[in-house]
Parts: C-alpha cells; sequence; structure tokens
C-alpha cells in the first residue's frame, strides 16, 4: 500500500487537474440545450479510463446520454469481479447569482475545489478511476474483475439505465457492486451506507383562464391561478409537515417512525446543522425524529412554484396558469408508481371546480434500497475504510436516492456497497457546491484496500 | 360638427400612423430597462401636442419618468378650462411567448391594433389630442382652455404625480377635469363611470433557508420555502374567495355588498365573459353577485408566486426562498396604507416559526374615487356621448384603479368624468391587447362636443 499512496502523492496535482477537467464541462443532464456537452463528459470519461490503463473504455449510445463502460477483465477464473457504478452529468446550476464563482470554472480555494458536480459526482467519477491507475501504476493492474459503468442521467433519475444494463447484462455481470456516487457522514466519520430513499416526481400545471387578466377588470370575477395552486399544495402537506395524500404511506412499516440503534449512535447534532445552513428550525412529519424522518420517513416536497408576474416592480394580473414542481423521497415499501397514483387521485379530489389541473409525471422513479447486512463485500468495505482512517466506519442511511441501487437490486438481487466521499455540507444541488480534495487520494486509497481485500 | 368628423375622416391613416408609432416605443414603466423609452415617449408626447397646434408643450423632469404637460390657454375670461389626464407608460410585456406578433411591433388584423398600450392608454393620449388637434383645424382653437396632464408612470402607481402636480398647482388649474384613461362598458354601449376602486401593493418574501437544499440530504429536516409560503398565502384568501385578514373590510359600507340600480341595470353578461376569457367559473367574495363584488368589493390578488426551480425537467432541491407579490382592489371607506398594515399584521401573525418572511410595501397606492352625481362636467359628458352614439350612457363603475383620480380629488376638491374608449375585452394588461381603430376617431369626436359643450 506504500507505493500506492507514493503513486497518488508524487501525481496529486495531475489528478487534482483531471477533476478540474471535468467539471469545467457543464454536463447537466436535466437541460437539452446541454446534449453535446454531456456527449463530451461521456468521452472524457473513457478517454481518462484508457489513460489509466484499462483495457477497454466503450462510450455507448443510448436513447438518452452515453453511457461509459470500461475496465480490467478479471485476472484469474477465481477472482471476483467488482462493478463501479458512477455518474458523469450534474444538477443544473441556477440561481447563477448565488455562486461566488461561476459553476463551470472550477476554482480552489483553502483545499476546497468549487464547481457544480465537483462534488456529486465527479469526485465519485475519478475517486475510481484513479485508484484502478494506481493498482495499475504499483502492482500491473487491479487484483480483480473491474467494471466501470459511468452513466449521464443520475440526476434526471436514470431513465435509460435499465434498458442498457438489460442488453448489457453479460458485459455487466459482477459478483461485487459497488457505488461510487454516495456520501460519507462528515469528513472526519468513514461511514457505510446500508440504504437510501427512492424517488417519484411530477409537475402540477393549474389553469383558471385563457390568459393571463386585469385585476381591475376581472377581480373580483375571475379565480386566481397562483392562488388555487398555493390552495392546492397546502392540501398536500401540512403547515407542520403531515403529508395528507390518502394511500401516500402504503406499505410503510409504522415502526420505520421510531429511532433505530443507527439513528441513536449517530453523531447528529441538529441545531448545528441548522445553524451551518441558516435553517429557521427543523421541520417534517410531526412526532418522528428529524434523523429518523431524513433516513426512514417518505417526504412530499415542492422544488419550484411558478405563476404570473416575477419581474420588478408590480403588475395587476390576474395568472391564467401556475406550475408546481413536486418530488418525493420514497422509503422501502412504497411503490414509486402507487405514490404517484395517490397524488394524482388526491390533486383530482382536491382540484377546485372553476380550474383545470394537469399532473405530468416525470420518467425515472426509483424504490428505496436496503442492502442486507450479511452481505459479502460489507466486511472488505468496512476493513478498507478502518485501514485508511483508523477507526471504523459508523453505519448510516442515506436520506437521498440512487436509482441505480434499485435497478442493480431488481437485475442482480443485490444492492451496492457505496463507497463515495461526498459530504453533506458540500452543497450538492445547491449554489457554491465544492469538494475537499484531499478526499480524491483517501477515497482511493481505500478504494484500493477494497480491491486489494476482495481478491482475497 | 360635420366639418371636424370630415376632417377625422381625411385624416384617418395619419393618425392611425400616429398611434402605430406611439406604440412602437416600449416603455414599460415597471422595468428599469426602458429608461430610456420613457423619456423618448414623453417627447413624442409632447412633440405631437406641438403638431396638432398647441402652443404650449413641456416635458418636465420628475423623481421618475417625465410628465408631458401642454395644451392652450382659455380663450375668454368665462370660458372655463379642462384639463385632460391621461398616460404614456405601459405594463411590461411577459410572457412573450402568448403574443401572436411582438407586443411593440404594432400590426393591424380586421380593424384591431395589436400591441402593449395600444388599448390603456396609448389610444386615451392620442383621442385627447387628435379631438383638440380636430377643433384647431376646423374652429381655429379649442373652445375652452385645454391642459393635457400625461403621465409615465400610471402602470406603477403614479409614484411622482402628486409632488408634480402639487408643484404646477396654477398650470394646471382647471374647472373640469377629465380622465382619457378609462373604459367604456362595451364597444356598442357608451358609459359614464361614476367611480374606481383604489389600489395597494406589496411584495412578500419568505426564507427557510441560506441556500436551496438538497432534498435527500436535507427532505424531512429542512421546512421548504415554496410550501410555506403557499400555506402563508393560503391563509389570506380562503379557497371559497373570502379574505380573511383581520381589518382588512375596516371602512367599508357592508351595504356595498348589495346589487345597486346600476349593477342591475348593466347588461353583464357573466357566462359570456367566463366563455370568452376562458374562465372555468367565477370566483370571489361568497355570497356577492360578481358585478357588486368587481364594481364595489375589494380584492386580494397574488399577481405572482416564484420560488425554486422552474426549468425543465426536474431538480430535486427544497427551496431557500419563495416570492409572492400581491395587490389589493380597494374600495371607498378603505385607506391603502391601512390595508398594508392589516396585511402586514396577519403575515407577522401567521409566518411559520421557521421561516423570516418580509412585507415589502410598493409606493404608488391610491384611494378609490366616486364622481358626484352633480358634477357640473357629467351632464355635458352625457350629452356628447348621446350625440355621438344616439342613445345615453350607461352608468357604470370601474374595477380598476385610477391613482390620478384619488389624487386629483385630494388636490382640486373633484373627481373626474372618465372619457376613455379601452374596452374591457381587449386585453389589457395581458398578451395581444389590442385596440378597435375606429374608436380613435369615435372618441375624438366625443371629445370634440364635449369641448363645445363646455364653452357653453
Amino acid at each position: 500500500m506504500d507505493a500506492i499512496h507514493d503513486f497518488l502523492l508524487q501525481n496529486r496535482e495531475r489528478h487534482q487537474g483531471a477533476l478540474a477537467d471535468l467539471v469545467r464541462i457543464p454536463s447537466v443532464s436535466a437541460l437539452n440545450a446541454h446534449k453535446d456537452d454531456m456527449r463530451s463528459a461521456a468521452e472524457w470519461v473513457a478517454d481518462a479510463l484508457r489513460r489509466a490503463g484499462a483495457p477497454e473504455a466503450t462510450v455507448h449510445e443510448t436513447g438518452g446520454n452515453p453511457i461509459v463502460v470500461g475496465g480490467w477483465r478479471k485476472p484469474a477464473d477465481d477472482a471476483p469481479t467488482v462493478l463501479i457504478y458512477a455518474h458523469y452529468d450534474v444538477q443544473p446550476p441556477d440561481p447563477l447569482d448565488l455562486w461566488t464563482s461561476p459553476p463551470f470554472e472550477p476554482v480552489i480555494r483553502d483545499g476546497l475545489m468549487f464547481g457544480r458536480g465537483a462534488s456529486d459526482d465527479k469526485a465519485g467519477v475519478l475517486t475510481a478511476i484513479t485508484a484502478c491507475e494506481a493498482l495499475t501504476q504499483t502492482l500491473g493492474r487491479p487484483p480483480v474483475g473491474v467494471t466501470l459503468l459511468i452513466e449521464g442521467e443520475e440526476e434526471i433519475g436514470s431513465p435509460n439505465l435499465r434498458a442498457f444494463m438489460e442488453q448489457h447484462r453479460d458485459e455487466l455481470a459482477a459478483d461485487v457492486v459497488v457505488s461510487a456516487d454516495s456520501v460519507m457522514w462528515d469528513h472526519d466519520t468513514p461511514s457505510l451506507v446500508l440504504g437510501g430513499r427512492g424517488i417519484a416526481a411530477a409537475d402540477i400545471t393549474l389553469r383558471t383562464s385563457d390568459h393571463d387578466l386585469h385585476s381591475g377588470l376581472f377581480g373580483g370575477i375571475a379565480p386566481n391561478a397562483t392562488l388555487a395552486l398555493a390552495h392546492l399544495l397546502a392540501t398536500l402537506v401540512s403547515p407542520d409537515g403531515a403529508i395528507m395524500v390518502d394511500g401516500f404511506y402504503d406499505g410503510v412499516d409504522p415502526a420505520s417512525a421510531q429511532p433505530t440503534d443507527a439513528t441513536r449512535k449517530a453523531p447528529f447534532d441538529l441545531e448545528a446543522m441548522l445553524a451551518k445552513e441558516g435553517i429557521g428550525a427543523a421541520w417534517g412529519e410531526p412526532g418522528v425524529d428529524p434523523l429518523v424522518r431524513n433516513w426512514h420517513r417518505p417526504t412530499l416536497e415542492v422544488n419550484g412554484f411558478h405563476g404570473g408576474f416575477g419581474g420588478d416592480g408590480s403588475k395587476t394580473v390576474i395568472p391564467a396558469e401556475a406550475k408546481a414542481k413536486i418530488t418525493c423521497r420514497l422509503v422501502p415499501g412504497q411503490v414509486p408508481a402507487d405514490v404517484l397514483a395517490a397524488i394524482e387521485r388526491h390533486v383530482e379530489q382536491h382540484a377546485p371546480p372553476y380550474a383545470t389541473v394537469q399532473v405530468e409525471r416525470h420518467p425515472g422513479s426509483a424504490a428505496a434500497f436496503a442492502l442486507s447486512r450479511d452481505d459479502p463485500a460489507l466486511a472488505p468495505a468496512a476493513e478498507a475504510l478502518a485501514a485508511v482512517y483508523g477507526h471504523p466506519p459508523l453505519e448510516m442511511s442515506l436520506g437521498g436516492t440512487l436509482p441505480f441501487a434499485d435497478l442493480v437490486g431488481q437485475l442482480l438481487g443485490r444492492s451496492p456497497v457505496m463507497l463515495g466521499w461526498s459530504m453533506p455540507d458540500e452543497r450538492l444541488h445547491a449554489p457554491d457546491e465544492f469538494f475537499r480534495l484531499e478526499n480524491l487520494e483517501l477515497g482511493a486509497r481505500v478504494y484500493a484496500e477494497f480491491l486489494i481485500r476482495l481478491a482475497g
């Protein structure tokens, strides 16, 4: 391991430069304007794999953005093969005016690289590739079979990943599945993620007239789309955080509202988190512990609400249309399509009689996942983390979603081990996203330890 | 009058061309980017006055957009002077994608001129000027003193008009006040407006965290600004249209909720209006007749609601901030500042404990106005309308606001007679605003009849 450590030390600047190069490509999967950037990012990742010594690296076409597959076949019949997942696409950068430096011009301040996707998940892509490069440079090749699967649609729910994995089942066959798209508890606390929430998304569009109306000529006669949508959203979730959609909790274990050993052991400092993010107070399902809510209970979130005039000054219109974007985080037992159907029924029942309301489901929903405690890859992962950090990892759950986990659970019958170095405070999906650069090296060391242990 | 009619017929194309020229200037008072356009429009109006033969026409500086004053001093000591008000500023044109042709490139289709401000109130400006031009060309000059006062901030609540009128009290002294910014009942029904509602406006900004948060990492812990603002707005107005703000109705005569002779006589066809505008159903204060609500009862309208992600696809954020723009239409007895104070108190009392909420009042509120039935200018106006239309005008009220009316009531002790040819169906403040071009000529004839009658 000393040789690997030395190699990483000697190539630190080059590896950090590679991360900056990848962040510079604005691979925003949610926006059609970035189609060309998606391809550029995929090509860049395939090149990075080749530069790391991988004998195979292919950019595959899909119905959406390309998927990169590459790696090293297993060195001996009895060696296992590891499938490592990551994604090269990123969230939209807006609101742009809240970034200290431009989102796609990465800059390093105090050891932190700022840029959209620096943490989620371009560091994940490069942590795994860098580990394989270090193993190749020091041992000739990774001691196990390694297949990297790097997709470009994670941030929009991986709508093409299932078909791709089904079509490339043989190529992707693996004994162990790892996701490099993950978080640690915090910078000082290595952790093993034992589960994550699912996701389901929809847009709600409410219309009250053919066009915006003059509030003098029609005020007192015409209904108001923004006010009507506000009333409708207020029926979905109560002011104190209870989700009021009939059928929303179908299949959820009521016991999931209770604290667990893991939630009790977690060094969760609610007040510190609220202070750090400038949150006035914790909010969510009444009577449930905030960490339990984040790990084990579903949410219904309004991600955006837009209707009527939003410019400077005032404009005396009665808005004709208002739109809300909604996502739900799901827990084990919830079926994404059933949750969306429950929301559709609720909207139909609660829509005012003077409005037309449309619910449009987004593609790419995913169920929650939970890792089995006797998964054969868990112990090597825990040992690798302990070897590099000097103490054993914390067990935790993920409030976020890895569509890949749901998918790989369905296709390969196993959930992934999560090894990623995004930290919860790194402003994932928000302005001024950053990544702690030292974790590129530290993460690569853990991956190398893990792959060596898997080889037995 | 035949000579005036002939002159208008012979110069029809030139007069319509002048309206197109004025519409072409994008004089949007709400947007700072249009500062230069405001000046261009003011200069254009002063030039139009000079071309019409006015011996005086001045563009005056104010704290905001320029005000144009010009006209003809009274011809004899016993002749009255008429102050005619109009405005050259217009509402913002967005949403731009709903315009059939660009808002500031006027086009004529089937006798209708389409363009932002074509009806509100650039036609008003030119109807009055054209009448004075016709009188000058046929009689040598208008038979009464005429002062035109054309401002550029009506659509933002006339914040600088009071100070200007106080400073120019002598120059603006008049026996009769007329507003060319007004509507008729409909194209076939000349009408006299006996009152109009006031206005008060504010922005509500609600914040729940320092920045947008990842809905996976923080969902179940952090409150949601868009959902919180939806809940807050839902407390202002009930789903069935009752305004629930304590003190909002202070000073309002409860009898104003009852039908009047005028509301009963008005040929108001609710179903036809709903069908024409694509409104699903009438909505407003429960138990009150829709026309009574529009004429005589106050409203609280959300003109816009914006927060979080609004682009294509989905973005899994918990929004940190949401904003609503609010305007209230006010009736006699309501004091704008008191209404805004009541809203501020309500927001303070109903804001969730986990959010910070700020209410920012807009400048330029105005009280409602009501014209006295024995106003000496009413009979000449009614006669002028009857002479041109062949039947007497309908008595009506205005759901909209003329800040000038409140102001002139305070400064001169009289409310204006309303003579304007905007029609309620002309999409004022909305995409595809248009003006019926024939009313430029017809309105000028009524103005000429009116001024001749005032001369005695």
